[in-house]
C-alpha cells in the first residue's frame, strides 16, 4: 500500500480528491488529507477505508514531522507560502513532493539536494502553471521535431464564467481568489516582440490588450504578465523573437478594469482615512478631481476625468456595479483594493447553480520549408457543478494524475522539476483528454 | 568662544560657510568643517584663523565622538540617513545639533531625551522644509490673531533656473539632485479639499496640476507632494477644510513630464535588459506598443500613444532632449529611471555662469467678520552666481541664523524642533530679508 499525504483541501481540491478516491483501489493507495479545518470533508471522507482526515497545521513542526514521516508522497495545496516549510520536510524525510505553485528561490536552493536523495519535488503542476506548460511543450516540441524553427508563442490563460451562468455585463464573475484578482498585474510587464524587449507599465497594461477568438465561444481579449521571459529557457526558445505569456478575459473587461487603474482604486499600498465612514460613492470621490460645477453628477465626472464615453459600455459596467452609489463600504482601515474588493464582491461572485469556465489559449509562429505558419491550440474547460469546477477540475486532474505517475515509478526526472518533458505531459494530457480536457488545434500558413 | 561643527560640505554649504564665516568674528566662534573630501575648501578655509577643515568619516564612531566633543553645536548638511548616528552622539555628549532635514521617525524617538538633557535638535531648518514653515506659520499666526478662520491653505515650492539663464524648452535645469528630481512624486499623492479627501495616483499626478501667476515672474504651475497632511497638527489647522502641499515649475513642464511617467520611464524598481547596448531611441522603443506600419516615425507613434499633437509643445520638449535620436546610453544594468537621467542631464544641466531661482507661494484662504479672504504670500530668491546660488542661500541662511541664536542662548525649544514658533521663526525671517529672500503678500476679499 502506498501511502499519500494531501495538505490543504480547499474549494480547489475537490477534483483532486475525487481522482484520488476513484483511483485509490486499484492503485493501493490510503489516502490522508489535512487541513486546519476538515469538518466539511467529514460526511465524504468518513465512511471511505481508504482515507482520513486530519486537522493539520503547517506551523507544528512535531506535526509536520510526524505526518510526512508516514506518507509515501506528500501533495501540498496549501497557500504557496506554506510549501517551503513542507518542502524541507520532506527532503528530510526523504519524501516525494507534488505542488501547483511556482517555483519560488526558495525552491530552486533544495534542487541539488533533491537531486542527491533521489527525490522528486514536482511543481507547477496544476493549471497555470501546469497545464499551460505540457500543453506548449507538447507543441513546441511537434513543431522542433518536424524541422521548424518557432519565431512566435503567445499564450494565454483565464479563469472566467461559463457562457449559460454569464448574465453581467463584465461577462465576468471570480472563481479564483478575488484579492489576487484586484492586485494582478502591479508591476511592470516585460515581454518580448520581434526581437525588442518590451516593458508595460500597470497604468497601460489593461489598454495594450490583444484579441482573439474562440471557435464556438466568441472574443476574448488578453493583457501581459508581469514576467513573460522567464520560460523561454526551460521551453528551449532562448532565442525565440516574440513571446508573451498573459491572462485572458471578455472582450471589454479590460478597458472597463483600466478605470479602476487609472482611479488608483487597485492600490494596496496604504489605508484610506477614514474608510469605515465611506460609501461605495465617496471611495470613488476620494480619486477624483474636484467637481467643476455642482450639476454635474460623479458618472460625468469619471468620464470627463478618464475620456470614457458618459453613455458607453464602460460607464455602463461602472453603474451597473453600483459604484456611484451611497452604499456603505463598511471596512475599517481598509486599503483601496481592499474596498474595492468588497465591492466587486457583492455583484460579481458566483451565485449557486452558478459554472465557471477555463480559457487557454497559445499561439504559435513557426517557418518551415520557407513558409511562415501558425499553430493555435486551445482549451476551454466547463464547470460541472459548483463543487467540480472547471478551476477544480484543471488544478486537481494533473496533479492527481502526476502523483499516480510518480507512485507508479513511471517519472525518472529527480530534484525540483516542472513538467516540461515528455515523460510527464504526454500521459498527463493523454489523460485529461478522458476527463474532456482537452486542446483544439488549428494551423494556417501565413 | 563657541565652537561649531559643520559636517558636509558639498554646494549647498556655500552660503552657510560664508554666513558663519562673516559672523565668525562678531560671535567668537570657531568652525570646524568636517566631510569626507574637503580639498576644495581649503583654499578658502586655510587663511583663516578662527576655522579648520577636516576629513571626516561619519562611519567612524571614533571620530564622531571625537569630534562632537570638541563642538558645542554641530550643524550637519550631510545626506539624511547619515543624521540619526550624528544625532545620537550629540545627545550622549550633551551638545545641540541643527539639521535641514525631515524629522524622521528615528528622530521622533529622540525627543524625550533630548528634552530631559536640555538640548535642542533643530530640524527642518532649510528652504523645503524650513522657509516654508516660518513663512507660512507666520501669516497663520497673524491670521487667527486678527480673528480670522483659516479655510485653505496651498503651499508650492520650487528650484528653477533664473529667467536670465532660462534657455531650453522645458523652462527647467537641476538645481538639485537629478535622481530625485526623476523620482519625485512616485507613491500616491495625499491632500484635503473641502472636507474631503483626496489621492492621486502617481500616474494621474502631473495631470492634476494647479495653475498660478507670480507677479514680474510669469506663469506657473504646482503638483501635489506625497504627503500634504501631516503638518495639519504642527501648524494648528487640524479642522481646516482645504490643505495641500506641492512642487512648483514653470507652466507646461508637467505636462511634459507626464509624458515620461505615461511611458514607464520614470521606474526605479526593475533593471532594463540589454541597457548598455541602448540609445535614447531604443530606450523609448522599449515602452512603446509595436508600431502599425513601417512608416509611423517615433513621435507619430508616442503621438498616437499617449494622445499628445504631434505639432504640440510637448513633443517639441521631446524632441530637443534628442530623445528619438541613436544617442548611446551608455549604462551598464540601468533602471528606466537611471537611463533617463542620464538623458536629462545631458541637456538639462546649469551650464557655467547660469544663476537658478527658488519659488515659494503660500495662498491662505480664511473668513474674517463674514467676508471669505485670501493672502497670496510670495517668495522669489535668486542665485548670486554658481556658488551662492539661490538653493545654497536659501538652505543655507536659515540654519546659518538659528545657529546664531541658539549659540546666543535666544532658542528656548527643547527636545526635536521645527521652526514653527515666533521665537525661532520671527528673527529668522527678519534676518533673511537683509539677504533679499523676503515674501511679498497680497490680500484681497473674495
Amino acid at each position: 500500500m502506498k501511502k499519500i499525504l494531501l495538505l490543504g483541501a480547499g474549494r480547489s481540491a475537490s477534483s483532486l480528491i475525487k481522482y484520488l478516491f476513484d483511483n485509490a483501489t486499484a492503485e493501493d493507495w490510503h489516502i490522508t488529507i489535512g487541513d486546519i479545518t476538515i469538518s466539511h470533508l467529514e460526511p465524504i471522507v468518513g465512511p471511505i477505508a481508504f482515507a482520513e482526515t486530519i486537522t493539520f497545521n503547517v506551523h507544528d513542526a512535531k506535526q509536520r514531522a510526524t505526518e510526512v514521516k508516514k506518507a509515501d508522497l506528500v501533495i501540498s495545496l496549501l497557500p504557496a507560502v506554506f510549501h517551503i516549510e513542507v518542502a524541507r520536510e520532506c527532503l528530510k524525510q526523504e519524501k516525494h513532493l507534488i505542488t501547483a505553485s511556482y517555483v519560488s528561490p526558495d525552491f530552486l536552493a533544495l534542487h541539488a539536494e533533491a537531486q542527491k536523495k533521489n527525490l522528486t519535488i514536482l511543481m507547477e503542476s496544476g493549471l497555470d502553471p501546469g497545464i499551460d506548460h505540457m500543453s506548449a511543450m507538447r507543441v513546441i516540441r511537434s513543431i522542433k521535431d518536424a524541422g521548424g524553427k518557432l519565431t512566435s508563442f503567445k499564450s494565454y490563460t483565464g479563469g472566467l464564467v461559463a457562457p449559460e451562468s454569464d448574465n453581467n455585463p463584465w461577462n465576468y464573475k471570480f472563481t479564483w481568489n478575488p484579492r489576487n484578482v484586484v492586485l494582478a498585474g502591479q508591476g511592470t510587464a516585460k515581454y518580448i516582440k520581434n526581437g525588442q524587449y518590451k516593458y508595460i507599465p500597470y497604468h497601460k497594461l489593461f489598454q495594450r490588450t490583444d484579441a482573439f477568438y474562440v471557435e464556438g465561444f466568441g472574443h476574448f481579449e488578453g493583457y501581459a504578465n508581469r514576467d513573460s521571459l522567464s520560460y523561454r529557457e526551460p521551453y528551449g526558445l532562448l532565442d525565440i523573437p516574440t513571446m508573451l505569456r498573459g491572462t485572458l478575459r471578455r472582450s471589454g473587461y479590460c478597458e472597463a478594469w483600466d478605470v479602476f487603474v487609472q482611479l488608483g482604486l487597485t492600490d494596496d499600498s496604504y489605508t484610506l482615512d477614514g474608510s469605515e465612514h465611506m460609501t461605495y460613492r465617496t471611495f470613488v470621490e476620494s480619486f477624483l478631481p474636484p467637481a467643476i460645477s455642482p450639476d454635474q453628477s460623479m458618472a460625468e465626472r469619471v468620464s470627463l476625468y478618464l475620456g470614457t464615453p458618459l453613455e458607453g459600455e464602460v460607464m455602463q459596467k461602472l453603474v451597473w456595479l453600483g459604484l456611484f452609489e451611497d452604499t456603505p463600504v463598511g471596512l475599517d482601515a481598509a486599503t483601496p483594493a481592499q474596498v474595492l474588493e468588497k465591492i466587486l464582491k457583492e455583484k460579481l461572485s458566483l451565485e449557486p447553480g452558478d459554472k465557471d469556465m477555463i480559457v487557454m489559449q497559445h499561439q504559435f509562429g513557426y517557418e518551415m520549408n520557407g513558409e511562415l505558419r501558425e499553430i493555435t491550440s486551445t482549451l476551454v474547460a466547463l464547470g460541472e457543478d459548483e463543487v467540480q469546477t472547471a478551476m477544480a477540475k484543471t488544478v486537481g486532474l494533473p496533479v492527481g494524475i502526476l502523483a499516480k505517475l510518480l507512485l507508479q515509478g513511471k517519472i525518472s526526472h529527480r530534484g525540483v522539476v516542472i513538467p516540461i518533458y515528455p515523460e510527464l505531459y504526454e500521459p498527463v494530457l493523454a489523460e485529461l483528454e478522458q476527463y474532456g480536457i482537452g486542446f483544439v488545434e488549428t494551423e494556417r500558413v501565413l
